[in-house]
């Protein structure tokens, strides 16, 4: 997907949702248990009641791959069924892969030719020649991790080096690898006040931000200071989605919660 | 594996060498290609041929799962082939995997309980609460990505922070969240200089030490810095010795570099 189609999905929708796909067999509603493959079938219904309300769909690979072969299995049948159904919405691994070049390349065509999904979230840590590889696509995207919002962030994205913190040096040097037509990155919402110097390294590219919801960000903070002309934001919320309700109702639930954020997003248009 | 076993066998065996797997359809000798699984099949004859002469296997699973199911298939019975007939070898699985605490402790249970590897790979890049879930199990290794062998380390490795570099806030952050029971590093041996700096914050540790052989480490640099009373080392050799020859006699090559290697070795014992 280029940057001019997902700028008009947005546009159209006046939304900047991403719903996080995270299904956990421990927390999804019991009755779906019976089925062949409850891990897909929750990821289906999710999907189809969010749909209307969001314009990405952001599979956390490691809650599929933690059940191994059949774990698999269902996050290809999702993928598969979310670039069927929904074409146009932007696709997203969340697998935070990076390795030496030749590897990243396995990872790339792994991911952008097998499974077809728009984007992947890298981590920077190994440098320039693990991200490269995830470049070389076109219409495909590299999500950088910068600022992520977990509490051990703290613990080297906000080092300072070079006169500024990791989490920058991480921008703008990540930034002039690529361009912000295949390069995003992720930004932590907890710290809605960093925004702005965010902004300042990187005015335009788009900015994927987890952590509005469960992980306590508010999204009118993040607006304030995150949002461009051309939107620049995609905002992920996974748990207090897919989780709103663990009854039969629990697509429906979830439907309901998207449908509030793309609301609290509309005013944004 | 505990400490003391991992020490017992690099002991007996007079040899720290790690065979790394990555196995590429588009290296493996052809006639290989005909074989109902062909990646299976070049690991299981590697495998057979350097256990002799190695302490640890290290599949990457990026090589896997760069063909979906087919890869993930592959790799499963490659790891349950290497702990049934190779009981002793340390496992490693190459995934260089890191994220918030739930979804940490999702690839934590896959690669430990359902996999039953010995040790991940981890980037730091997240912080504490991306590396502690791995460090919840007895007998189970995170192997913490430091200094890597790449071109780019030097971008964000080898930046200045807290007065030194910032792997080497990596080496004293992280070793202070676990043990030289649980944790070890990942150290690239392309700056075997290095080593003597690495020892003085890290002195017991176990280093993983890649880039010796295809990447261009020297064994004897990396040894006079690195080694300690209980050996501390597990180097790795990946290309050099799984791609030593791709005809037919492709697995009896593999032995003779890694023979060759582990003679190398057995001076320091």
């Amino acid at each position: 997907m280029t940057r001019a189609e997902l700028i008009h999905q947005i546009k159209t929708k006046k939304s900047f949702l991403c719903v996080g796909l995270d299904p956990d067999v421990e927390k999804i509603p019991k009755f779906l248990l019976k089925e062949d493959d409850p891990i897909f079938e929750f990821c289906r219904q999710i999907v189809d009641a969010t749909a209307d309300h969001c314009v990405s769909f952001k599979p956390n690979t490691a809650f599929f791959e933690a059940y191994g072969l059949s774990g698999i299995t269902s996050l290809e049948r999702t993928i598969k069924y979310i670039k069927q159904n929904y074409p146009d919405h932007f696709l997203i691994a969340d697998a935070k892969r990076g390795d030496i070049g030749n590897t990243s390349s396995m990872y790339a065509k792994a991911f952008f030719k097998r499974l077809h999904a728009d984007a992947i979230t890298v981590a920077p840590y190994m440098g320039k020649d693990s991200v490269l590889p995830f470049l070389e696509f076109e219409k495909k995207w590299a999500i950088v991790l910068a600022l992520t919002s977990n509490e051990g962030s703290s613990d080297f994205q906000l080092l300072e080096t070079n006169g500024h913190q990791l989490y920058k040096e991480v921008l703008e040097k990540v930034a002039s690898w690529g361009t912000e037509e295949n390069l995003m990155f992720v930004v932590g919402a907890t710290k809605a006040a960093m925004f702005r110097d965010i902004r300042s390294i990187v005015p335009n590219h788009f900015l994927l931000v987890p952590g509005v919801g469960a992980q306590g960000g508010s999204l009118a903070e993040v607006c304030k200071y995150g949002l461009t002309k051309d939107v620049g934001l995609l905002i992920n919320s996974s748990r207090a989605i897919i989780y709103a309700s663990n009854t039969e109702n629990f697509a429906y639930a979830a439907g309901v919660e998207a449908e509030k954020v793309a609301k609290e997003m509309s005013i944004y248009f």
